[in-house]
């Protein structure tokens, strides 16, 4: 359905990766969005994923705009940050403010005052992991809001077309997840019902130009069934396919153990999204093993609960340590919040339970993020990938600057 | 201590205000602040306190910054709602941080990433309404601190050091203001303890060039009171003067029946500033009395209410009535909010208790406020203020649009 745009290939990419690059969609027609690959190192590759609302560089990361807010900032300071997308829940908004309402209003984009691309959940994950009373059939989930308690269903078909009220650019299908640890068995049913739920999503998405739909792998951490979940994806065919199932709890040595073989299964040329991760390190592992875009809560939560990301590791403003520490989270950090304000400051406010602390911290934290992705995007398009990954697992175990 | 600026005279200028405008100051020589009055229209007025760290033009209106943030905002956007000034209380600051603490920082303008002037209160205000276990005596008040309990003293001298450590640019005297209604005699007998106060605040104040120190009239609702009062501080001498002891329950009638009187008895060449006031319609009315200066935390308290004030009034966001409303508060607000939001945003993330709706709601309310200082600075300097005032409340009387 969407091509992929020949560009001028640099000294680094890979033969495979730019024979596939210039192979141009089904549809033989150069449509609204494509996959570039300009270079890869190693497993790890740098690109652009391009929509009529703008390019996402990858790798990328995507901060979590839940119920169409980033907690905490305004839409300009998260591009600020550099963000070139965003995520949106499928649950929260088909609840508050609902699909409908927000189709109504123009859209999620309109809506929220973003209007670069969204990429959209499908809903499933959020349903098993808040929703009350659900219901699971081959049909798809009936569940009770948590908000308020009234009755929803939720299947590819609804799924689709909440992500199409919402205008949303990239469509994830809807899929269901089970947490780890759970029985082969389990695994593999959840799976295959997955997978027809995912040929389901492609049917009901249709032809809609300029608008990406995402398969999702499942399979847990069992290659064999990765595999033939992978097979049954590319058999119906996706613009990107997410890696499902993992950060749920496993832990970082079990998903690394899986990423060493689900990207490699899933097309080379389609971006590959790994979902709901991570933590700094969890994101530069799944980088170095062929990941191309993340999401996370983590950076905007911990701003909340004081919790900050620097080049040396991880902080806490409340520690009294901070207290009357005139230096700013990281000397070498250019956000905001580092150019203008004091560690002494930064607890003062936290403590204080001041709404600033949520926006100065979240701010820094994202800022941290998209720095971290542009470092990565930067050495893979040199060829000094694993050079930058050395240097920032060396500064990580510095850790924070000594106390004053 | 500080002189007038003589300044190009405009037309409506009244002759007794310009010929108390070209009086140089006790020392004969050009200090670091200055009043200078531009224009008066009826008992309205409106010119420019200058001081070291930047222009303050009047009347103005002073967003209240408690903890050392406006609550919801970055200082920078608080600039960009049009104030010249924000107010600081002592009373948090020398419970949390510390006034010390602020002052190894740098002071309370580097702390907190406001380079412009700041006025502090003296903090006798809200160790009266917040503090538990007050003790006051002739020497000062000693209290409990709401926060932990710890124990603490203010007194003229301590609210001075304070103010100081802080490095405040307009420093109030330490007073004590009786809750209205009160009697006679409590009132007196309080006034006349203010005013021993304000001698023992001028003598700890100093000499402090580039920042000014205001004196506290009090007195209740009670002329002669007040007469004795400002007598009393004219006679300590001050760089501005302020109208203490108002908007604490008295009521808007009660209120403007003092204000026709007190300002006038306040020097005219010197600022007025009425202290926590308030509504709308309470601030022009005491700019229409000759009030110069005012603070409250009501656009920024009710930011996080949901309450919104626009030119046709007071809405309530959280009324269901906005919920698929996609017209902004008001179609001629340039502010972001209003540039880029719909009610029914507004009124989303409200409901879902997102930060975000206290961020936008309080930069909405501020820069009504400050559009309102600007409508009526213009309009005073055109000679147009009860013009301006009758199209003000006319509006107001339209009350909010009606629902789609």
């Amino acid at each position: 359905m969407h091509g992929l745009q020949a560009k001028a290939e640099p000294a680094r990419v890979k033969s495979a990766l730019s024979t596939n690059a210039v192979k141009p969609g089904k549809s033989g027609r150069m449509t609204q969005t494509s996959f570039t690959l300009h270079a890869s190192d190693g497993r790890a590759r740098t690109g652009v994923i391009s929509t009529p609302r703008g390019d996402i560089r990858t790798p990328a990361f995507m901060p979590v705009g839940t119920a169409a807010t980033v907690k905490a900032m305004l839409p300009e300071s998260v591009r600020e940050t550099g963000a070139d997308i965003l995520l949106g829940n499928t649950y929260h908004l088909m609840l508050r403010p609902t699909a409908e309402r927000i189709d109504r209003l123009g859209g999620l984009h309109v809506f929220m005052n973003w209007q670069r691309p969204i990429l959209t959940d499908s809903g499933g994950f959020q349903v098993m992991s808040l929703a009350s009373l659900r219901k699971l059939t081959e049909q798809g989930v009936s569940f009770k809001s948590h908000i308020d308690g009234s009755k929803h269903m939720l299947s590819p078909e609804r799924s689709m077309e909440i992500q199409r009220l919402l205008g949303s650019d990239i469509v994830m299908c809807f899929d269901e997840c089970p947490a780890l640890p759970a029985d082969r068995d389990r695994i593999a049913e959840s799976m295959e019902l997955s997978m027809r739920w995912a040929a389901r999503s492609k049917a009901a998405f249709g032809d809609r130009p300029g608008h990406m739909l995402f398969g999702i792998q499942q399979g847990g951490l069992e290659q064999d069934l990765r595999q033939q979940s992978a097979e049954a994806l590319r058999e119906i065919g996706f613009d990107g396919y997410a890696i499902g199932g993992l950060a749920v709890g496993e832990g970082q040595e079990a998903m690394f153990g899986c990423l060493d073989f689900a990207p490699g299964q899933l097309p080379e040329d389609r971006p590959r999204y790994l979902m709901g991760v991570g933590k700094p390190d969890d994101i530069v592992g799944a980088v170095a093993r062929g990941v191309d875009m993340m999401d996370c809560v983590l950076p905007s939560r911990s701003g909340r609960t004081g919790q900050v990301f620097t080049r040396l590791g991880q902080l806490n403003i409340k520690n009294a340590r901070h207290q009357d520490d005139p230096r700013p989270l990281d000397e070498d950090c250019g956000c905001p919040t580092c150019r203008n304000y004091s560690r002494a400051y930064l607890h003062h406010v936290f403590r204080s339970q001041e709404i600033i602390s949520s926006m100065l911290l979240t701010w820094h934290n994202l800022h941290y993020y998209q720095e971290l992705m542009d470092g990565m995007r930067t050495a893979i398009a040199k060829g000094g990938f694993a050079q930058w990954a050395s240097e920032f697992h060396a500064l990580r175990a510095q850790g924070d600057i000594d106390p004053l």
